[in-house]
């Protein structure tokens, strides 16, 4: 149970001091805040809080969006975002921020994977000079219009690999990555860039491409097979339980905590 | 416009007959029906409106479901019915049949995947024998646990590469694979293989799974960009237009007919 980690989407009902509580009271010792969260009591808040209760950040959720457009469709200066949300992931104590790339921009695929790259280059220098790590989490390529023209691990890797790995590795997220049939051998080969490990389970039928994710057990994953190649590939850190899932969202987080610690005891530890 | 072919899902509306009819009268030299809309009037039946029209069918929908469960959960003998359909494309004038090969049997994926390679075994020297090719079509990974444990065209091909390029190939379905960041290498490998090209677009945002599909030019697929590949790769027969759409399908056949036509003239030919 000491690498189980709450990524706080989990339990969105819960104010990022209530997340950081209820962690600590339901012995959980990581958790990943989403920015918007922390930005409602701020970093220094935050930071506190985390030191108060013993509670250490595995990472933070998140910069990227280097496309230039939002899943909403609006222009946004994903660069300058991602600047910021690096200086929080070190005013956290954290050393991994997660990016989400971003969708495609003005209808063009190619295009809008080259500014991913383009945009990596200027920020690898900027992370490595404050010590946090830039986490290319690839999407479900049912996400690939609208979230992330980054859709498989080896691509996530290809990526990395441009740069330091102190500087830039990949997040392997189950619900995202599951169906490769390339899976275990694209993990392998990511030995040495693996900043995370996130579960959770598909819903079948998917009747969701972004809420149709459950608890780990409640799908076809097979999480303790996954979670044997992230290891086997040198990956010993802090696992991430992170469920986007409307039913779960209506409920008060310590019962959606006490859920998460079941199936993690369960299918994933 | 001669290589314009009709999957007959995109007129869901039609009967065989009013779509043989219609395809005539709108100068479509092909079709690719479904299995069940010929079951409507009978194979032989078929067979004479097909010559009748003029009308070639550039493949059968469809046979497959290796995996022994169909999308809605239930058990099937998908040997034993891809036997059959390969029986009815040899009387309907094809030598195409398109395989989806299932979802995830008994929650287990690599032994799902198992029986999609055995159940070809059974079923390739059969095809062959009667002059029909079986096409794996790869499907979309949202579609993995419900549809088609066959995600890529990596994947199919290299299933495909078991057997004899006369027996199994694989069928390039732009819906399925257009996110693919190994696309163009992909069908590149695929040369002598392809036995289909399938086009339509996504609809962003990508509200249904199923049916989140739309006609050419009305989503971010670049459409002459993979023709031109399908083409480098050798292949040059018939380009069906299959739409899975709730809209289209409310409407009367030879009005999305018309449509078909009309976006296939300005984004794919």
């Amino acid at each position: 149970m000491e690498r189980l980690s709450l990524n706080q989407i989990t339990t969105k009902r819960w104010s990022l001091p209530e997340a950081i509580a209820g962690c600590a009271e339901n012995g959980v010792g990581w958790i990943a805040p989403w920015r918007d969260k922390v930005a409602e009591i701020g970093v220094e808040e935050a930071a506190r809080l985390l030191k108060k209760h013993g509670v250490r950040v595995s990472s933070l959720c998140r910069g990227g969006f280097l496309t230039g457009v939002t899943p909403e469709g609006s222009r946004v200066d994903g660069v300058a975002d991602t600047r910021e949300a690096i200086d929080e992931a070190a005013a956290l104590g954290t050393d991994v921020l997660v990016l989400v790339v971003g969708g495609i921009a003005d209808n063009d695929l190619a295009g809008s994977r080259q500014r991913v790259a383009d945009g990596l280059g200027e920020l690898a220098p900027y992370a490595m000079e404050r010590g946090v790590r830039l986490g290319l989490e690839p999407l479900h390529p049912m996400q690939c219009a609208e979230r992330s023209v980054l859709s498989t691990l080896d691509q996530a890797l290809a990526l990395a690999e441009e740069h330091p790995a102190e500087a830039v590795g990949v997040v392997v997220d189950e619900f995202h990555v599951w169906w490769d049939p390339r899976v275990e051998e694209s993990i392998a080969k990511a030995a040495g860039r693996i900043l995370g490990f996130h579960v959770c389970d598909q819903l079948v039928p998917l009747t969701d491409t972004f809420l149709g994710r459950a608890l780990p057990g409640d799908g076809p994953i097979d999480h303790r097979r996954l979670r044997a190649c992230v290891e086997a590939a040198g990956y010993l850190g802090p696992i991430e339980v992170e469920v986007f899932n409307a039913e779960l969202w209506r409920q008060p987080g310590d019962q959606v905590l006490r859920q998460v610690i079941a199936s993690y005891a369960e299918h994933v530890d």
